[in-house]
């Protein structure tokens, strides 16, 4: 198949890239370098050291025989994307191509129509692309399942029948999203199904839960390989941030009470499920989604998992309950559903302590890289209300 | 009351102006003339003669001895709504200030993005600049009665209690929004009420059902004011539309087979409403939800109501039926509820035959500048698919 990965550099991106391409797919990535652009402008990095793309894809050559085509560039810019689509005609894309940080979002108004504009408008360009160059194509697009907030009934798989006033319908599951960048996930839900419903498109919305880890198959094949890693308070995820915490002897910083309960999964899974999504695509017409998650967990569950793996390897680890820069319930009922990938395949990595120590081994590595600025988050949802509190935890 | 009308000069936002004005509230107007620019772009035009916004607020002082403020700019541009908010401090903002037409979003990609951008980013500046500004202001945000679809369950008002694997959350209504400018309605209405949830803000979406009629109060005081009336392809109404049609001869152009049902209100009961939800204000933190309309008609009872109000008048009509341009469905389920508006007091003008007669009058005075060019839709929601159909009945 001829596959088309939008975000290509990315933590998800790259090693999807690789996966399909190890597969003898032919793959092709877009990026525009968004997220390096936005660590240099905030003065952080990824903890790995990563290979520029074309350093990236000379090694991957290199390891594996095999040719990923790297296209540099926008989803914004019509032309350009148009330009790439008409040139690869792809059988399936991958969509990793958006701003994916919550606190990023809500860190100005000018973050927050970045994040908006890039995320919408770079998706409704690819929808025009796809319908006017290459309509069969299965579109695999990366949701969250944050777009679905925490509603007090089981979360279901992007629809839900409701039953009202002796009538019933199958309708879109309704939304209560935590942030800008997340309600930038719902709009995009919207459109990629309007597409499906108007124009026959076909389209799978993976709900992703968070994501942990930072090997894959392919990126233990050459230091060149290795996809990033990010802890700061933007674009590192709870569980990759604890676990940097509890290498540098920082308190683990669980924002509020750390009852906020959210669906998880393993890098390795969220490739297992794309390729299974990509392998198994939607029927023209079609707007699927599934929830892309193994396990729930909450917070203080999870900075309890790593005091005690960090404990097993001698690292004493203090949680700390800092003032929560997000509005979000703290104790809240939290049940999704996730059976739509399992149905097709999926065998998923669960979460132990095994994991989080081969995770503490690989940031030892490179403990000297932390950059300890980036870690206390700074964003808050409600600015003004929490500068004040957090002086006290710093 | 400082009252700040966003898109001041348009079909409701002028009258909306004068009315507010004509109360003794202190008034200020926005508008950057897109409607102007787009009826030139497409040689198209109001069917009334309409001043300019400086001879508008002239002629409204003239008549009326009272100030309207005009300022002329984008809401998409960030320092200029800012500075116009800084400056007014509104008590409440009436936002009209968008891109109004399903089939204008429709028409080609350009479009589509120029309507999700100037209304969802528009949108968002304006949160950002009331959450900066004036976080007491209360917007009055104009959605649409389509951003609903047709579900096949009754329609609430906002917000649904589910029942669902024996528990139970009232949640927003689900969304089936049947055009890219119905979807751009449904982001904002997810944007602010995460505003009012995270920030506080306070605001009450009108989902607005079809407007129609030409006529308010303050029109009628001086021919320099009186609004536009639209009734193109891309701009008019339906009801607007058929009375155009009836009066130049030309057969009503129900599109398929005018089962469509939608709710409507005359656009004296738009300002109606307006003026409820502006003295009746949401809490601070509320996002409430209005169905903004008075009836529920399907096309063909429109059309039908037209060619026995026109016959009255001597004037013979045909109705005919013509290759629906959209993707909609065409018999289906339609009970949506507005009992909110109700209870605070709206007495609804409801439409009848002499309202229609009227509405022929005006049309007929005008009906040398009616461009019969602008009748016939030419934008189709799945491109390809009418060109060669609507052959045959051009």
């Amino acid at each position: 198949m001829r596959i088309l990965i939008l975000g290509g550099d990315g933590y998800l991106g790259w090693p999807t890239a690789m996966r399909f391409s190890a597969r003898g797919h032919e793959v092709s990535v877009v990026d525009n370098f968004s997220r390096r652009r936005r660590h240099t402008e905030l003065s952080t990095a990824s903890l790995t050291p990563i290979a520029s793309l074309a350093d990236r894809v000379e090694a991957w050559h290199e390891a594996s025989g095999r040719e990923i085509h790297a296209h540099v560039g926008s989803i914004e810019d019509f032309g350009f994307l148009d330009s790439v689509i008409a040139e690869t005609l792809p059988d399936a894309i991958v969509h990793y191509g958006e701003q994916p940080s919550a606190p990023y979002s809500m860190r100005s108004r000018e973050a927050a129509v970045e994040t908006q504009y890039t995320n919408v408008i770079g998706t409704l360009n690819l929808l025009f692309a796809i319908r006017d160059r290459v309509p069969d194509c299965h579109l695999v697009k990366l949701g969250t399942m944050g777009e679905y907030g925490t509603p007090n009934i089981d979360i279901e798989e992007g629809f839900i029948e409701i039953e009202h006033k002796g009538r019933r319908d199958t309708l879109p599951f309704p939304k209560l999203p935590g942030s800008l960048y997340h309600l930038s996930k719902v709009h995009d839900s919207y459109n990629i199904h309007f597409a499906c419903r108007i124009w026959g498109l076909r389209a799978t919305d993976l709900n992703q839960g968070v994501v942990y880890g930072v090997e894959t198959e392919e990126t233990a094949n050459d230091e060149r390989l290795v996809t990033r890693f990010d802890y700061d308070e933007y674009f590192g995820t709870v569980l990759n941030r604890f676990c940097v915490q509890a290498v540098i002897g920082h308190p683990l910083t669980v924002y509020g009470e750390g009852g906020q309960t959210r669906g998880f999964l393993n890098i390795r899974d969220t490739l297992q499920c794309v390729e299974l999504a990509v392998g198994n695509p939607a029927e023209l017409g079609e707007f699927r989604v599934f929830n892309q998650f193994t396990e729930q967990f909450s917070v203080a569950e999870l900075g309890e998992l790593v005091r005690r793996s960090a404990a097993e390897l001698g690292i004493e680890v203090e949680v700390r309950n800092y003032p929560n820069p997000r509005i979000e319930a703290e104790h809240h009922y939290y049940n999704a559903t996730n059976t739509k990938l399992r149905d097709l395949g999926l065998e998923p990595h669960l979460l132990g302590e095994e994991l989080v120590r081969s995770l503490l081994g690989v940031i030892e590595r490179h403990r000297d890289r932390v950059i300890e600025r980036a870690i206390l988050p700074r964003t808050h949802w409600k600015p003004g209300e929490l500068v004040a509190e957090l002086g006290g935890s710093r």
